[in-house]
């Protein structure tokens, strides 16, 4: 059970406009109180979890950064989490950063980053971002966010072949988004023009997160998840595919049949034809939007850390910021 | 608020191998109780609905049949439910019955059939069909199911000039699919290779749902909900498109900007860009699926009422029932 | 063997600034030579043609737009072709009056319109044209250009439906598109995004013109032949479907094997597993454009015969008459 | 001007059941003659061209494989070409063999392989292909067929920069296919579903051509041609987009206005409205096939070169042969 504390850090909360009603130490508090409350319902683990930081993208110190983070992790120690996820880097040096803070409370550390193949937006590889986070302390190393299942079950596979060429140990994490996203550049779906508001045609079938899953285990991926998008379905479906290797159905199976059995109950013959593995494996569904493409050109200005236009700012956007955005955005399509 | 008595007919429950735990009676009476205690939450009216059933495909008698539907209705008599809905009817002759045993009750009555603008199962069209419900004491009259939310607006158009020619009167209604259909035969969505567990592709976005809410309204339909595949977010995004006309913003709307205003705090500046209408409405998203197509050939085996294959039976479906499914089927592919 | 004089008529050739360097007399006899001559080689019949006029759009009368095609009558006469055609028409009316015009010689006349199942441009459906173009005196009937093969099948399949009925008798005719049109209006490809310089996504296999025809014979259709986008391996396509019937194979299918069997050459042995019927009627061929939709909106301003935006003129079209047009179509996309 | 002598090697024309009428020699010796013939209709030069060999394929040794290439050579020095060309080569090792044979004559070579950003069939870089064949004497490198001009461009684009990084000089070449192919893996277009028969539509308009020709332009290639797929409107436009850096226009260019000014004559207004290179460039064309894919997954069995499937044979392949092909296709799908 993970704390919601996902871009929680006080710079974040403050972000262009947005004003406080809590403080984020309040926040953070009651996240982790949240998360305590219904991990005792079962037998989960509570997980404190930091992301990147606006600190970091408008060029700030290692030492501010860290601030940051510690802000975040007081809460945590106080509240005495299981262990801690560092999550949601795009730049590999925030991402030791992160972990280095994180690693000091003594606690288990998990490391992920929102990359694809390509690595991470200065182009440093999966391979050695999995490598230096190992090294900063890391006990489990992955990805989340930003790529589908399977490029995300990819890039694991390329940090996990570096961690072992490197003769170093880790456990492996995913946690994908549930939308398809083969034509992402490096920055992953943000730069889709379908971002955040039009991303339903590429929702994955529950078919297809069982095959997330089964591949994900046959890459020795262990801690097997889901970032945005994902539904309760999508989980329970991912659960279905490894019930034999994690020995237990999850709760909500008892409700419906494998592989759409449920359907031998329907009154058409050639939906009752459907009740099969075989039959929901090989279908390539169709999106009912004949005038809509398969994939999108994504954005990205060709903007990296450190540039103008990534400097954040405490008051909200004006429209006179906004207008030659609107115009630049425009000119390029 | 409607009760959740879909399908919760006697001779339905007992379908095909179904064991049940709870009476017919209890389970509508539940539905009842339930839908009233949400209702009382804010100023809404409880519904009572009846749907098709297994005995009029299997050919009984009118009388047969209006003895299912009145075992619901004495239940939602007792429960004193504010209006009936007879919904989901391929068959207007089925719907026509129907709404005679709801009218007998002296309730108001909504009767919506599961028809695009072909018309029913024997080709009555959708006219046809409007000025008949009306007739058999139809106030509120339209679609709900099968087809997507243009479809389903084009459907109700033809009922409405057609109730209108005859000289008669009556309120019109659509819950449509959150599904895009454009390749549905006259049977609907039921016939699309992706029902019911891969249709992800075919979810409308907030966008899509705004402009079915502006064109109902435009076509004079003024009961506009939603069926299979709503999300709440779909729901709202009716709401809000409707504000001006109905005078209220829906609760949920103050926790977000119009037409993703809420992007203008976002750390890109290409993201920031999409902070508009103008963005929203043009973009025609992409699927994210470059294997599969944009249509599917519906399925729909030449089964009419009456025919071996649609007769209902209590038992389950054994496997020998289903081998020459999967054989018919596999053979078409 | 029919002559190239399509769109020939001294009013077409004069049109927009079209210059001639040849009167429409000196074309008209051109083509008919030219026709003969190819004619002789083989076994076949010379047909003249002609079709719509600028004249009839422009409002002109009957007895202008008689006069009109009289001119290129008077040449195919002289050179004594075996037939005549009326080809290529959007309107009913101007379709008697060039049938009435052509049985007027005593030669044998086939007449096809350009439309599909929603009929002419003024609604009026394929089965009255088919009626009324019999009852001007014509002993073919059916459609050419504008809309893909099947549906140039299907509205033919509609004429001779009618004309069976009005107990009329004739023959049946279909030179279709080799494009697939599944998004045309009434208007037919003319109105797609597309027309005419980017059409090649839409162009039909080999085996999707056997298809064509196979249907198109099964229809009762015997003069089957083909319009726009036609390459030589096409028109083969269709007469190797029908070998059969026809008891020839055509001269240059000695040249390969039938259904890709010459493929049983071939090294890679992936590519030899083609060589067979089976594969190639089942195959969906991917378009290999994943940022192209399936379908376009078409175009069509509402604009119909007598609208001053249909008027011709002899002289050029204008800069200024241009940028209008280029602003209206800017303002709907 | 090229004679058409590819995949004329004595070897080659007696592969799998093919009879020769004709020797050999006698076909390479008419292939120089036509092409001298139309070379001497303008200013051209004749290039005598050989291909890959089915004995390299079968583990031929270079002595035996460079034996092939001089029967070849010894016509087209005998004829007099202007300059040589070694192509369609999948492994560099058998394109060096082949550079050197052809270099031997002491004629200008040009070498181009048939292999995209993967490199050849043993992954050897474009890179290194280029600096080999350099190095082995060719005056010109660059690729030919199995890919779309833009991954050809990108391709040719990785050659020339290994070249001038190992400080060596050449020219560049590039004859892509006229077919989209986004898809494909190493082997390029012939393990596509589609290949050969139903590559439709893949095509290219006229104007993503004109973008072909720029892009090559740009990146430094000068001898800019075409391969499978490309008709004649195709290289036409390849030369009128690049008419001001050749200081002329093809003869054919005379017969149509530029970016479709042509249209200006039509009749219906919005067609006018096309007449212009705005409205192309942009167009992203629909396929017309809402029931097919925009990609296909690509054949190749694991089968390189040596592999018991590879080997060639005089006879014709038996249906014995066959039959365990069709099956492991099948399973496949």
């Amino acid at each position: 059970m993970q704390t919601f504390t996902f871009y929680a850090s006080d710079d974040k909360l403050e972000n262009r406009g947005n004003k406080l009603t809590y403080t984020g130490q309040q926040i953070n508090e009651a996240a982790c109180d949240l998360a305590r409350e219904v991990a005792n319902q079962g037998d989960a683990l509570v997980a404190g979890g930091v992301s990147q930081t606006p600190s970091y993208l408008s060029c700030k110190s290692q030492d501010e950064v860290t601030k940051i983070f510690k802000k975040q992790l007081d809460v945590f120690v106080k509240k005495n989490v299981d262990f801690l996820i560092a999550e949601y880097f795009e730049h590999v040096e925030e991402a030791e950063w992160a972990v280095q803070a994180l690693k000091a409370t003594g606690k288990p550390v998990a490391a992920s980053m929102c990359i694809g193949p390509e690595g991470d937006m200065h182009g440093v590889t999966p391979g050695e971002c999995a490598v230096r986070l190992v090294r900063a302390g890391a006990d489990i190393v992955g990805v989340n966010c930003h790529f589908d299942p399977m490029t995300c079950v990819k890039t694991v596979a390329l940090m996990k072949a570096a961690v072992e060429k490197a003769g170093l140990k880790a456990h492996y994490m995913a946690q994908p988004l549930a939308y398809h996203t083969p034509d992402c550049s490096c920055q992953g779906f943000i730069d889709l023009p379908e971002f955040p508001f039009a991303l339903e045609p590429r929702i994955l079938t529950r078919w297809e997160m069982q095959q997330y899953a089964r591949e994900a285990y046959k890459a020795g991926i262990r801690f097997i998840g889901g970032c945005c998008g994902f539904e309760p379905y999508h989980i329970r479906a991912v659960a279905e595919e490894l019930a034999v290797e994690r020995g237990i159905l999850p709760d909500a199976s008892e409700k419906h049949g494998m592989w759409g059995a449920g359907l031998e109950m329907h009154t058409k013959p050639w939906v009752r034809a459907r009740a099969r593995r075989d039959y929901w494996e090989k279908l390539k569904p169709a999106s009912g939007r004949p005038l809509c493409p398969s994939m999108s050109t994504p954005d990205g200005w060709g903007v990296t850390k450190g540039h103008a236009e990534l400097m954040q700012q405490r008051e909200a956007t004006t429209p006179d910021q906004l207008r030659p955005l609107f115009q630049k955005a425009d000119a390029k399509n």
